[in-house]
């Protein structure tokens, strides 16, 4: 049971269902010596602490991903170099550059996806059971593919994993599947999840959605984080939703968030690299407690941290829902 | 006669016709809840004070326009909910969204127009006595179409209205029209009124332009604040221009400002949803105190106020005409 | 009682409701000296025979109509000089071209619409009461519109036109509205009338559609025939379909054609210059005879000619539905 | 042993090594009722002849595959209804639209792979044993792709498929890419085989290329017929490669036509509803005759046939090899 | 000066400028092995006959130039072999393709001018004595580049070329500009000579313009046949325009057609590799005899050839200019 | 030898090889009356201090280059009106606009490079002896170019400038050239020196480069500066790189920047006209001193300065080169 997860309580002044760290952002653009950015990373509890594996561009604006670890969950202690993996489930560990991860813990093993790049983005699979040694498996689809997000345990028997199929550029579209594997090496049963909404229904998640951190399982089903981004006239602004799925069946939605649940409002996901971002990757979550921390990308610069509580979240869906 | 309106002094350090108001932005984007961002919106004197009608995006980021009251025309009071239309001169009062409303007294009653979501974006009519009811009417025009903009009296016994014929999606076109109409129903005489300028003449408005507030009647004509549209190799930036259009004949520009008036500078307009955005859509005026306050929305975002005298800016535009 | 139109039978092979005339095209590209190409052209029965307006392309390739004369509807006597206009409701009658002519007798005069190039494509109107002089009216629409198309009577005492919103360019979108006026010159109470169809349902009308020859009034309502289009990865494809709209409400429609009633696949239709296009301006009907002659530009270039039974085209439309 | 396939000696003056068959087409656009065209279709032997998938669009341009029969191989009895299918190894089949067919004998039954709309283009997958009962079985990919092509044995004890990672539109780019299942339901060990070639070194297939028939197996490992475009100022021309790829290692490329061997050049290739395109979808080899009979969509409007000599294209490999 | 070259008296059904060759094209698409197309090539008195540089893609779409002879000017006999350059005024004669050349005698030798590879088109300058040895000199701009043409002679004794500015791509714009040299390698003193005409005026010429053969020198100045692009909703139309130049400064234009002088519609010209081609690149011409030919390509396919009477067509481009 | 450059220590606390000044930026955007934007500009050192031509939009953002005088190089005295310009080499000195001015000393005066509006982007060349009185030369190149840069110095006994083919709007690509004259009038002999460098090894200068400030004579060859793009989601945006290449041969890269040198991370270079920019166009360089003070336009908005170590950058380039 996941405790003391870090945690501020919401201002007095705000009615949202997500709070913004009075920190942030969390980790900055230049955390390690030859970094451009630091962002859309994912975190996970480790030992007695926390480990994660952050995406880090360097000043070459070359992607690849970092392991670190925590005591707090806030306070980041990031590798300099970036993981080097060795064969898992295949020889073919060709990379161009990788971004974007997300960790889970399934069964024995931390497992970690990632936006790779092989003749052109797909989704990369990697496991570690220590975050040193780190292997790496067959790519989960063909091109073009982002977003890979992996249910934390196996659903009727096989791994499940979320992904958003995109083209080979700044895709303008993109809607979320689900996959399904009896071994993580061979994936099938594709079905839709989730669609782009009518501009005049929900116009900021009408250009693309893509999952966000590891769906969490609460009474209500799959609490899905995601976000959503509106192509104004000048560009992408990426903002966050949620969503409950079947426990049994995660492509059938039962609630979704009309309004987002999170949008670039602070300098910091105004300004930067690309502005107007926030792109959540990861979650820490006590229901026990209550309390949920958001791990998010901001203005893909920075890593900034949101809270919520989860009653409070599922009870916005349910009231706020398309 | 209008008097006492909004005002403050220009600037010692200022050389130009139009300057900001310095307690920027005079409404934020979340000063009614659940709303997003509040902006390129409509203020005209009502009784002892001002009305209003405004756009709020809400956090699903549909767009709507809502009314609001205000004492000085700077601090205002806006209703939570958007404006509920009855039945005008149609029964067909469907409606996607609504954005950038326009307002104006003629005659006995207060008209509204705005872009409205009919199969497409077109000039959408209503009316209302108190701002309490509001009644729709038929569309202006047929889509595509925004920018729709009334004169505060008949010319030679008919309605007149500007627009900016457009397409479905972020127009990289757009000239300003004027029609006539009989009996605010149907429209015709369409005639062009002003183009975009080549690029080395007058970059700022070299993609498109749109008219902003009512055009105000002056000794030297109707004057028309619009705004002005560059495409920058990031997006577009939008700022305000002017121009003086004869009396009797408002299709024929008698001077017309060569450089803009006022372009985003401020970080609230070069920060936000839509960054570099200042987009004009109401002015108070008062000829007899020689004041002017200009009601814009900023970055998309928020809405500010700019002032100028009026015998200054028409000076300004004889001095600087295109 | 409109009788003895350009017949062929339909060929003893021939499942379809429209045939080709065996002798198509019946006007060549160069029918007229310094003519590029004749096509996209519209006749009604007028004295003791046909006369029609027609859209010739000169080989500046300048757009302008045509008037001319025929006995049997097939052999045509063209004017070598574009129509001139004189003033008709307004003294405005600036034309940069005029393209896509119908043309339609209401009450005293043969009514004419046409594309009209005003600071971009819209819907021109004119009117003639012999085909000699010519007189030119106010623009119903702003720009940009194609495709304007007058009902043969009015309707709820009011004129009603259908028309095609669009772009400056080659617009790729575009669906039937209708517009109402009471004196041909003030033009409102828009309503859309059909829309493209998505692709997997009729792919060959899911790019754009618009409105063909003048509708003929039948006990079951309006019979339309319109263009539709396919985007194919080497352009546009144009085919022939039809609607019955309702007679007291054009804008509902009670039957519309799931299948094309003629695709481009005759050599003259499949090469040209603008390959695979057939595009309907103008039909004959013998009700009585139960005839119908349409008249088609063919591939840009020339003009052709499909005949069909109207109650068997009825009678498709009510089994092949969309 | 394959005998006895459809065939014609090469005319004197070709020295190409694929030649056309000289009563082309052999099925045309109108060659069942309601056909819109019959193209990009699939052969295979089948008792004492041939039967096939054929790709037929009807007169709503709606795309879909229907079965067929034939002695020769040349003249042909399609249904005049689309294959339904039954649940294969899977509940959820559908389709929104299905085109491109492959039909390929693997142990003990007909494999069917198509593209088959399921929220964009995937690669559907069937199976029959009698070509009157069929099965259709989970998509194998994620959207968006095209040119599912399975290998007609198993590869180390798996099945094999290649095809061509797409975007949901006329797909701009486009390689080609093997993946391998243990079961037909679940696919991995995606490995790119073949990519498009820059246009100085071969311009026909530099835009997109995609595997055609199902690869024959020779003494040389196996020959792959493929399509290649060039993106010409007037749209997409689809000429037909070649190619020898290791027989245990199919991803690894041996020999690769720097010259197309077929490409668009007469007039029922040159005219249609696509013009200039040869897209090729099946084959019949005899490689005891020497005898190679190669199945194309003609301006994806009507089906060719071709005629080779596997020896001698194997030759030509050789030599003109990138 | 020229005699006999290749002629054909203007039909009796013509009032044309140009009229094309009976037994067009004169040279096939496959006219030497391995050829895909044979076009927009260029031909010069020599000996007692013609030689000629050609345009011929192989099957691989590789663009190259041949060298050819003739007799009579319309039967050829051509290299089987790409011309090989040596080292004329530079040793980097790196070429990537070439493409589209034009032949001109200065002096004391023949001048060949091409779209040259060199990390895009630009214009490759080389020189022969014999059209056995071929020389190439530097390129005379930075890339982008295309459609080079030189005059015959010395202009204010410097060396003058006409070309068209382009982009990497199938460039959307294109104006003829000059340049001078005084020595074949530096060039300078650009001007620009003639632009694209407004859509409305002369729509043939309206997307963009390219110099044609080497202009002829008449007693009103240069005679520069040229080709023109309208951009139509399915591709580029190529049509072939004339212009006279002033002698001693060519870019001041006295006369340009606002009709073309040839369009396609052959079908040879409206079929093929890009349909709608009419590409002129060469003319020979006897004033004495008021004799003219004009070589073009047709379709980017095959090579043809018009004629016409110089003294017509002079009076004509009087007649008839923009 | 240049000393007392503007310098100011690197802060303890960066490791970078180049660092900002504390008080930039140096020129603000309303620096004169009228001005929109003042950035992108040219220094040189000047008598007792410092001379230089700056790009100053006014509020018409009308782009022109103005004069300048400073002392120290950090505060400056610009010219209210831009400059006007007598014949040079030249009576064709027309310009729609003028932007981005270099300036270097050779031999016996100042030139200055920019990019000159003649129907679309070229290189205008100009030169001053005193910054008082100007002449303007021919243009370099034909139209589309920006970013023509001089080297300080004769290579091989010819004029040397660097540039960047482009096409006439926000061009998406663009490599670096050099061509060479005798006498800046006539140029030739070009050449490729840099390209972009593919997404994954080098993402900041992936979709167009162009050179900076005038190369700088090393020890090591020529120190050249030079901007790098990247296009985003949300726009491009530009950093800073160098590069070395050989001293007689400048087309030969000795070395070149794989990481960026400088990027946008400050606000006032992430938000203005044009956000996330940051481009050099001169540098004061004392290799005696090891100090070199780079100037470069921030945000299209203002100008700033960066210092940096001469030889620690060349260590720099040699550790870090791709």
């Amino acid at each position: 049971m996941l405790k003391n997860i870090p945690w501020q309580e919401k201002p007095h002044d705000s009615n949202d269902v997500l709070w913004r760290y009075s920190s942030n952002p969390i980790i900055n653009r230049n955390a390690i010596p030859q970094s451009n950015s630091i962002f859309n990373s994912a975190v996970v509890p480790f030992k007695d602490g926390y480990a994660g594996v952050f995406r880090c561009d360097n000043k070459a604006v070359q992607m690849n991903i970092f392991a670190g670890f925590s005591k707090d969950g806030i306070h980041w202690d990031l590798a300099h170099d970036p993981i080097e993996f060795l064969p898992g489930n295949t020889e073919m560990i060709d990379s161009d550059y990788k971004y974007d991860p997300r960790v889970v813990f399934i069964e024995d093993r931390y497992w970690i996806t990632w936006c790779n790049g092989y003749h052109g983005p797909t989704i990369g699979i990697g496991y570690t059971f220590d975050f040193k040694e780190f292997f790496q498996c067959e790519n989960a689809f063909l091109p073009f593919n982002r977003n890979g997000v992996l249910f934390p345990e196996k659903i009727n028997g096989k791994y499940a994993m979320l992904s958003r199929p995109s083209d080979n550029g700044h895709t303008a579209f993109g809607d979320i599947y689900i996959s399904y594997s009896p071994d993580m090496k061979y994936w099938g049963e594709h079905r839709l999840v989730m669609k782009v909404v009518p501009f005049e229904h929900s116009a900021w998640q009408s250009t693309k959605i893509g999952a966000g951190p590891i769906p969490i399982l609460t009474d209500e089903g799959w609490l899905l984080f995601y976000h959503g981004v509106i192509n104004t006239c000048n560009g992408f602004r990426y903002s966050v939703g949620a969503a409950l799925l079947e426990r049994e069946a995660p492509e059938k939605v039962k609630f979704r968030s009309q309004p987002y649940l999170l949008a670039p409002t602070s300098p910091y996901e105004m300004m930067g690299d690309v502005p107007n971002v926030v792109f959540p990757c990861a979650a820490l979550c006590s229901l026990e407690e209550d309390r949920l921390a958001l791990y998010y990308g901001a203005a893909d610069t920075t890593t900034a941290l949101a809270f919520g509580k989860p009653s409070e979240i599922i009870e916005f869906l349910k009231n706020n829902s398309l």
